[in-house]
């Protein structure tokens, strides 16, 4: 048998892991790796806490679990791996099975034959086209250099103002970053809301958190950007306003680096990545695709998706490290797209759909609901966690999760991302057998007692009112009797103050007589969390009231203005 | 429709969530706690951690989470349930669907009938029956009055020696909570082995850092408490060793409560466990029975266990209220046994079966691997795990995983409890979509990187030792060539100093000459993590050996002592 001959275009992530799993599956093959900038295998997820100081050697985006540069002399000796950094593949020759290149140095060009091509060109960062892009102080957040120019800005100290354009993963990752340098932020996003892959409501919820760290304009893009000198001094927006600072990171999305692919015939999909099957093949049998420059489906919509998450990539590098050497013998299925970042002191994920994600995949016939609790007990100083869970009503079939809050968001969305993994339905996961101690949860875990909710309103025991549909209502001046079912001394110290009566949860049914006498008067019960809102309701349900809701989540899930 | 009268007997965890669910599912049903002490609803879960100084407020742990004692005016009010607290419940008078009861502080008798009858009458602490149990000083950790006395113990600060006799899960617990009170602890276990739920090399992992703060005895039991006047003074221990003590805990176990059920004829199962089908209904159709007094299926086993975890009470104790409403119409399918503790920093949990209950379980054709890594990474302080997982080798259907270590144990154990509830296979959790940013996880999340190695092994690209059978063949001499793979630096801070070349992987495939030319050599390779040691089985393999072992989890998951 002849020695393979494998080419992995891209260093980054997916790159050197296929590479990586193709040499563990053949000791004899050849395997080089090209990659256009000087480093190998960044940890490119952690720039932002890099930038922000959370740790201080550069290196250690680089190493290796062992704590070695992963430079192309580790790639050499360890994983018998050639890699040529500062070298551009200019050009892929299907027909010759050869790809063309250039040292972006010495400017010297070379070709190079290949059995097997590995396309991991991941994505670049999308360029608003607006004057004063070119100026000093305007950049991204997407590459080595760029994490660079932003830790020489946090190490100078000099800069004071800066903007941040586009309020996505990255964006909300370097207010973070920007932040904790010192430097004052404010953030700019297009749509009228941050984190896309949130519903509106927990969207809303992040952005009152996070305008306590930054401020916050939505609906709102830049037109261009202002210079003197060449240097950034100003960011202009479309309603016309100037926002002076000396640094502006656009972060407003990547697009897949799909050039070479394009130009070598391979199709592309419509997300503008390219097309591969399960077996991250592309429509040439020679040739894989795998990280930020593929499409892959989404299970739960079904539909093609572009979705650069580092973890992916890995993942399907595995996988088409193996495939080049077996024949096609490993799957990657696709993603359920689950997400998190850090947002200060707050997490935010998400897994599988959002309800609006759902509607516009064409699943209708969905229930949602939002439950608010700690993640462990007071006594162990439990911290806030607020879950949406969207479910398919038909057979309860688990679609989409979105948490977020102080508590441990990480551990709910591995949950739930398990659950949709498993196809499993809320009658399934109220009797989860999760892992509970008081230090780690509640005796009811916050998962399983949101799954509880949903079987509770899809058993009709309750009708639920979002705060989003209930502040519409508010704004509309519906008639409506409101009931806050709290203790005088919660509401002393919280209170929505939307017009609304206080009758303890415990007094109810003894000032039944001080609600409306018409049974189909709307009436809206909640609590801190609305648990006892949920009680109350039941309680007016069995005194005849037939128009009562529960507001999901309650006050800890009310994400516009309170009176306290 | 006449008023519905249902009686729950116990009001600690399980009942009191039968009696609300019910109260919800029936506004006008008549439902009654009887609970024997004087307190209701107590977070029994938190006392060693009201006893170890987490937080000082008795209150917290018998706290709505408003904040509100539930105490019998709390589910009056708010709930309409009738409590009758330090009220024993004496006979069930089954054909007359009547209850006997006794106040225990007027010696009151009287009766009360039933349509629906709950059981949640618990566990009680086993005790030893050896002389001196009565004795001043000798305490179970079980109520809340036992909780009291050991707080007490803490605050007077004048005990200065302790003796916790059981290493299960409330041993455990108890000697983090003595220790923080500045006590010094000696544990006492029958067995070979801490925490049973472990398989031993894992449990020899938690001993190695619990013998840091207490000192451990194992397979040693207590033969007499040593008194004078009324106190303890000494624990006696079947070696003749004698431990001066001013208290001993004795924590081994609890067995169910079931002595009303069995005395009115119901069955009761072999694990001692009051028999109940999935409507948590007992062989007779108006009672019902929840929480720690009955046994329960092990999905996973199919067996019957008496499983007493908070959590399951209170799940069981919902679908109980639910049933004793509505009909059977809510199901509790049963328990994967899952648990969790901490131990000091440490967390230590389970999910499913372990190798050891596999085997008993009768499923012999099992695979097992252990795989030791950061939680997350190291430029974001990542800590340590361990997990060991136990799959079926026909489908590669997880079984059960072991998991711990000072990183996030909950989050790992609670995937894999998901997994085994949605009865994944390695093949699918080797693609699982789970939430990726640096201060959470791995680009590959352990979890997912456990899968990798163990569809490696099952695939046949490695073999693996386990830690405790490498031990056992280095015990018995036997004859092999062992390789440590690491870096000279690594080595020169840590190693095991068993008799192990080091031959760094970057410099194997240059130094195969100092490898026995036998082919049919025994090789076992290692490094910090066992990850190089896998790619050197690799290199090993291409050239030939092909009695290639890799020490799973290296070094991190060595349980015995090592030179360095």
């Amino acid at each position: 048998m002849s020695t393979k001959r494998i080419i992995v275009i891209g260093g980054s992530a997916a790159g050197p892991k296929a590479a990586s799993k193709a040499r563990r599956m053949d000791e004899n093959a050849e395997i080089t790796i090209f990659q256009k900038s000087s480093d190998l295998s960044m940890a490119s997820c952690g720039y932002p806490y890099y930038i922000g100081g959370f740790f201080d050697d550069r290196n250690q985006l680089l190493c290796s679990p062992a704590g070695v540069v992963r430079d192309s002399k580790f790639f050499w000796n360890a994983k018998k791996i050639n890699t040529k950094v500062n070298t551009e593949v200019t050009a892929i020759d299907r027909k010759n099975k050869r790809i063309e290149f250039i040292d972006i140095i010495t400017r010297e060009k070379g070709s190079a034959e290949y059995d097997k091509l590995v396309i991991a060109t991941g994505s670049k960062p999308r360029k608003p086209s607006v004057p004063g892009i070119e100026l000093d102080g305007v950049t991204a957040l997407q590459s080595l250099p760029d994490a660079d120019y932003l830790r020489k800005v946090r190490d100078e100290g000099k800069i004071k103002r800066a903007v941040v354009i586009g309020g996505g993963l990255i964006g909300i990752e370097t207010c973070e970053a920007l932040h904790l340098a010192g430097i004052e932020i404010t953030l700019i996003e297009l749509l009228p809301q941050l984190l896309t892959f949130l519903d509106r409501q927990m969207a809303k919820l992040v952005e009152k958190y996070v305008q306590s760290k930054a401020n916050v304009i939505l609906e709102n893009g830049v037109i261009s950007f202002l210079g003197e000198n060449g240097k950034l001094i100003a960011v202009k927006l479309q309603n016309g306003t100037e926002i002076p600072c000396e640094l502006a990171v656009v972060a407003i999305g990547v697009i897949p680096d799909c050039t070479l692919a394009k130009e070598a015939g391979l199709e592309i999909g419509k997300t503008g990545g390219i097309k591969v099957d399960e077996f991250m093949q592309t429509t040439d049998n020679d040739i894989y695709a795998v990280g930020d420059c593929v499409q892959i489906p989404n299970l739960v919509s079904g539909n093609y998706v572009h979705a650069p998450y580092g973890d992916l990539a890995n993942l399907q590098g595995r996988v088409a490290g193996e495939n080049i050497i077996s024949g096609n013998v490993a799957k990657f299925q696709g993603t359920i797209q689950t997400g998190i970042c850090k947002v200060f002191d707050y997490g935010v994920g998400s897994t599988g759909l959002s309800e609006h994600a759902a509607i516009k995949a064409g699943i209708l016939n969905i229930e949602t609901v939002v439950n608010a609790s700690l993640d462990k007990p007071g006594f162990m100083q439990g911290k806030l966690l607020v879950t949406k869970l969207v479910v398919e009503i038909a057979h309860g079939l688990i679609l989409g999760a979105q948490v977020l809050g102080f508590g441990d968001v990480s551990k709910q969305v591995a949950i739930w991302a398990m659950a949709i993994k498993g196809k499993l339905t809320v009658n399934d996961m109220v009797n989860a057998d999760l892992p509970y101690a008081p230090p780690y949860s509640l005796a009811i875990d916050h998962s399983i007692a949101t799954a509880h909710i949903m079987q509770n309103k899809l058993n009709g025991f309750f009708t639920g009112i979002s705060a989003e549909h209930f502040k519409e209502k508010l704004d509309k001046k519906d008639l409506m009797v409101l009931l806050d079912v709290r203790n005088p001394d919660e509401y002393e110290q919280m209170r929505l103050g939307v017009g609304e009566k206080l009758i303890p949860l415990g007094q109810l049914r003894k000032r039944m007589e001080e609600i409306p006498e018409d049974k189909n008067t709307e009436i809206i019960t909640w609590c801190k969390i609305s648990l006892r809102g949920y009680e109350a309701s039941l309680i007016l349900q069995a005194n005849g009231y037939n128009n009562v809701k529960v507001l999901e989540g309650g006050i800890m899930a009310w994400p516009y203005g309170r009176e306290k």
